[in-house]
């Protein structure tokens, strides 16, 4: 397995500098993971080679500003794997030993995951398996689309280091089945074949032909051992191909460990002797955290002298650009939006409504990209583009197909390469792309999801396709910022306070909805609760309601004030927009809420909320409004009810 | 493409009443959509012929016992197209004509999507794409596990009928590679393989090679026309692989519409001019809801003659088997079980303890089966058994792979067939999870999950790996029992109600917590919440919390009655044993609750929640819980400043 070992006399200069520089990467990685005393050295010790030969081999980085635009990507999909990569911004000077020392530590550089703006370089959070491999792809796409909008002056190759349990992952065989669709071929995954898992051998949940299944997807498969010549003459290989590639490195996890290629190296700390057999077997000092200086030299000088030279020519490149108007706006993050000329009418759904809005806010800004999960038709979020396809980079209609999950990582992808992207499906299949939306909102990206089809109004189609919990499970999500509009003025509201946003927005919508109220306004949604119907009178209820179903509230409110009970009825378009005093003064009076969905979303503000806590049912409209007893009159004997309740 | 219609004149009976059959059903099914003024015509028109062929010639069911324990199972995977199972039901006299009238209504037997236990011989709800794919896996996994149990009594096909969405979905990857490894070789997918989406032409977001693809994973591919003996030829090599096959059948969406092929076809009402010529086309009658006798009559006939006569081999086969205890209690439903024998010792973590307890049961029944997705070893969730592989079906450690989401899927499968399944993996994992977990729940399964690393206890991992708002989100599921116990006593309470429990339920566990108390109640679970810590004075205030903070509640509750304000001390397991009575009782005292997740968990109860906002960090446990303010002197002080504030 080791024969390169014996080869040793034989070997020139350089390739006896990069067997040198791999061990250290590997001698470094199991000192900070011994340091931290937890961590996971398998792959440690198995993919160092890989992550060398691109770093120091391929990777064009400028080391004077790590965000160049044009800069080379780099995804640890294999998220546990950070040492690794810790180990390469050492020698970059981008981390300190220090900072190599305090692995795992509460506000380190160095988390046990690589974590998004935490550390130099580092693309995107990973640790989720499939995460980082299907968010590439949507690093990958936009590169085709950035290439096309920048007449190829933004040019980059996206690598990918992934392990069998990233691909084992569903999610990313959703996200590379659409990248070898649209023929990205600067996407170039780098695939730590170890044939272990955490668990077990891999032979015991996975036969897979690898290869096979790579290219029915059309992509490329290299394969290479884990020789550095090995795999970089693959990555020259692969940058050559019309479609994407998988380069299938046979790795050993843990190699030269004692446990070497058994599951129990994956993620327990090595014991002493273990590392002081591993590091005479690699020639490495005992001492921990002692590195070569001739390895971290070259290193550091051969990937700077290469970045520096590729910034040159994209320098050059952009010289040449006549108009710079697009890349300008990327560069400078100049991202100012505005609903200003909108000229817009009700008497649509809110759906077709959000629909025009997108249109409009797409047609004044070439950043904003997105797509559906083959429910475009439905969700109205086609733009006035063409379709992004293999043949045409600068369509900005995505079909990721009936794939939610990948499409809210790739989305994510877009976001870290400065887009501003949108997707869209039925509110219930969020469920489908819960991890990707965590992702987003972990790493604070301006992603907009549209979600339609928001409650059980959607009728006929039945449980499966009528939310009730999905509300409550996006609101929980920190960072996440929901909306869930009455009419055109809150959704005008919404898209207004959406595009202002740092972090992802969830845009719920009815399937229906087409009211239009001159008591709502735009400005409620930037306060999150606000008032829609007022009352004289000292002695009144509040009653409180969000989207279709604040409809039917005003309807009930009129109702109980035939019988002389007074309300001020409060709509709440975006709970995290609502300031804690005003939650605060709800207290004064009853307050009840209704909501076609968990009433847990209303918790916050109320205890007692008329909602849904049972699966729907298939069935009309008016069906179900009298199948859970949201008509106006049985709304008002509950409410009458609470009342009297809270009376006691 | 039609061309079998020209050949009319030279065909042999059966043959002609082949074509005559599949018609009617098509005439049904548009009948029906019609009638409903809803649903997805672009399916029924299209794979007909799949669904007449595998029913008439195939599927062997038991008319006067549906439960039957052998019979052939048969998942409509793409659930849109249910008026086709619906019209097949009918003509197996299971459905009325008045029930296919009411399609789509609510209490119909005929919802539009299918569901489970509402209508006969429906195996599972099905709808949201890729579910029904990947719940088959779990059932014709039962099926190889229960065939070696009753040494072949118990011996069926599970057959699936899926679209080009379910095979993009990822879950259905994930539970195929599966499926392939294990060589379940009486798996059948049948493929309609239309090439178009709701959306698009299916090339826009794949240019996937199915057979490649299938091939890769260890599926024996077969390719059909739509003809009837096309399909049939193709089930019957199917039915003798010794691998699970695919049979890819080139259909036509909505066939013989006038917007035949083509994706507007899929979901929408056909006009009466489209309809008229469409019965035309297949020389149907135009009245709807007229179906010929003869049709009905032979369809009738030969499936339940077939089924007859399959029933009698089983029974004879029953007579053979010389130990019928296990036969018996799956037949009769006979699941009681007890903890009553097990001796435990704490002093463990409670994931351990978990694991015995898990093993004591399953040592006591064998319908106990389950696995993880690719963490048994820290979830301790391995059972004293073998491992579950196509060498040996009758172990019961199943490797998932790192697939949580084709795990839950496999697991509600199980469910289906009278297991009583389980699957592991970490808490914040559930997300990848949670379209299966909502299956779950909706069906009413009996499906254990075991979730552990519950809280950002689990430290240095860091921000993915813990656990924020996912309780919540699972706690908001309807039907879905989520337990977070604090120690040995709780834990044993959890499983005591869990193993009672017809639906599904969530057992989160910590890491680490090794507490046992003499406070704690092993009743407590079933009451959902109750007290640990007494007062005897009068003016008290309610602490409550749960799981590895209850450590810390109790704690901070000896701090505060040195203050003078004395405590009573609540533990809640288990939110949805709760009665409606005691979340009143609580409001007659100042209530906080102590949570290290998202504070919407604990709002039924009280809003003055102690909990996290925001994502984690990287850190050990003991920085963690100082990041967060979670030391017992700063809960102290952060109590007394609620206290505070609710004085004023």
């Amino acid at each position: 397995m080791f024969d390169f070992l014996k080869k040793d006399n034989g070997l020139n200069e350089i390739y006896k500098l990069d067997m040198k520089s791999v061990n250290n990467i590997r001698g470094l990685s199991i000192d900070m993971i011994k340091e931290a005393n937890s961590g996971h050295p398998g792959i440690c010790l198995g993919a160092a080679s890989i992550i060398y030969t691109l770093f120091k081999k391929h990777m064009n980085l400028y080391l004077d500003d790590l965000d160049f635009i044009s800069r080379d990507r780099f995804i640890l999909s294999a998220g546990h794997g950070a040492p690794l990569l810790y180990s390469c911004l050492y020698m970059l000077n981008l981390l300190s030993l220090d900072d190599l020392k305090k692995l795992r530590k509460l506000n380190s550089k160095t988390p046990g995951h690589p974590e998004y703006l935490k550390t130099p370089l580092v693309e995107m959070t990973t640790g989720p398996l499939g995460q980082g491999v299907a968010t590439s792809v949507g690093i990958a796409l936009s590169e085709a689309y950035l290439k096309q909008k920048t007449k190829g002056v933004i040019d980059y190759y996206t690598y990918v280091l992934c392990s069998d349990g990233d691909l084992q992952e569903g999610v990313s065989y959703e996200a590379l089945a659409l990248a070898g669709t649209l023929k990205l071929n600067k996407l170039i995954l780098l695939y730590d074949y170890n044939r272990v898992t955490l668990d077990n051998n891999l032979e015991v949940s996975s036969c897979e032909n690898i290869k096979k299944r790579f290219e029915s997807i059309n992509f490329q498969v290299l394969e290479a051992t884990d020789e550095v010549n090995s795999i970089d003459y693959c990555i020259n290989l692969a940058k050559k191909s019309p479609i994407p590639t998988i380069i299938i490195v046979k790795t050993t996890i843990g190699a030269f460990s004692k446990n070497a290629g058994k599951n129990i190296v994956h993620g327990k700390v090595l014991d002493d002797d273990d590392i002081i057999s591993i590091k005479e077997k690699l020639s490495l000092h005992q001492t921990p955290f002692t590195i070569s200086h001739d390895v971290v030299e070259d290193f550091y000088e051969v990937i700077k002298k290469r970045g520096d030279s590729y910034y040159q020519n994209y320098l050059k490149k952009v010289a040449k650009l006549e108009d710079k108007t697009f890349l300008e706006k990327l560069v400078n993050h100049d991202n100012t939006y505005s609903l200003d000329g909108l000229l817009i009418e009700g008497g649509k759904s809110l759906r077709d409504l959000s629909g025009e809005i997108l249109n409009y806010i797409a047609k004044n800004d070439d950043l904003v990209i997105g797509g559906s999960a083959d429910l475009s038709s439905s969700c109205r979020t086609n733009l006035e583009s063409e379709t992004f396809s293999s043949t045409n980079y600068s369509g900005r209609n995505i079909y990721f197909g009936v794939r939610e999950h990948a499409m809210s990582c790739i989305l994510n992808g877009m976001a870290l390469c400065r887009l501003r992207p949108f997707g869209s499906t039925f509110l219930t299949f969020s469920d489908y792309m819960k991890p990707g939306i965590r992702m987003s909102a972990m790493m604070n990206l301006p992603v907009l999801y549209i979600f339609t089809h928001d409650s059980i109004l959607v009728g006929e189609d039945g449980s499966t396709h009528h939310p009730i919990e999905q509300l409550t499970s996006l609101e929980v999500i920190p960072n996440l910022k929901v909306y869930r509009p009455f009419d055109l003025n809150e959704l005008i509201g919404s898209y207004q306070d959406i595009m202002k946003n740092k972090n992802p927005s969830a845009l719920v919508l009815p399937r229906n909805n087409d009211k239009i109220s001159n008591l709502t306004k735009t400005t409620g949604v930037v306060d999150g609760i606000y008032l829609v119907k007022d009352t004289d009178s000292d002695d009144y209820i509040y009653l409180i309601s969000h989207g279709e179903e604040l409809g039917l509230t005003l309807d009930v409110s009129f109702l109980l004030e035939e019988k002389g009970i007074h309300t001020k009825v409060l709509s709440a378009p975006c709970f995290k927009n609502i300031k804690e005093h005003i939650k605060i003064r709800l207290k004064d009076k009853p307050c009840i809420a209704i909501t076609l969905g968990s009433p847990y979303y209303f918790y916050p503000l109320t205890n007692n909320v008329i909602g849904i806590n049972a699966f729907s049912e298939s069935g009309s409209k008016e069906e179900l409004l009298s199948h859970f007893k949201f008509t106006k009159e049985l709304l008002e004997s509950k409410i009458l009810a609470i009342l009297e309740r809270l009376e006691k």
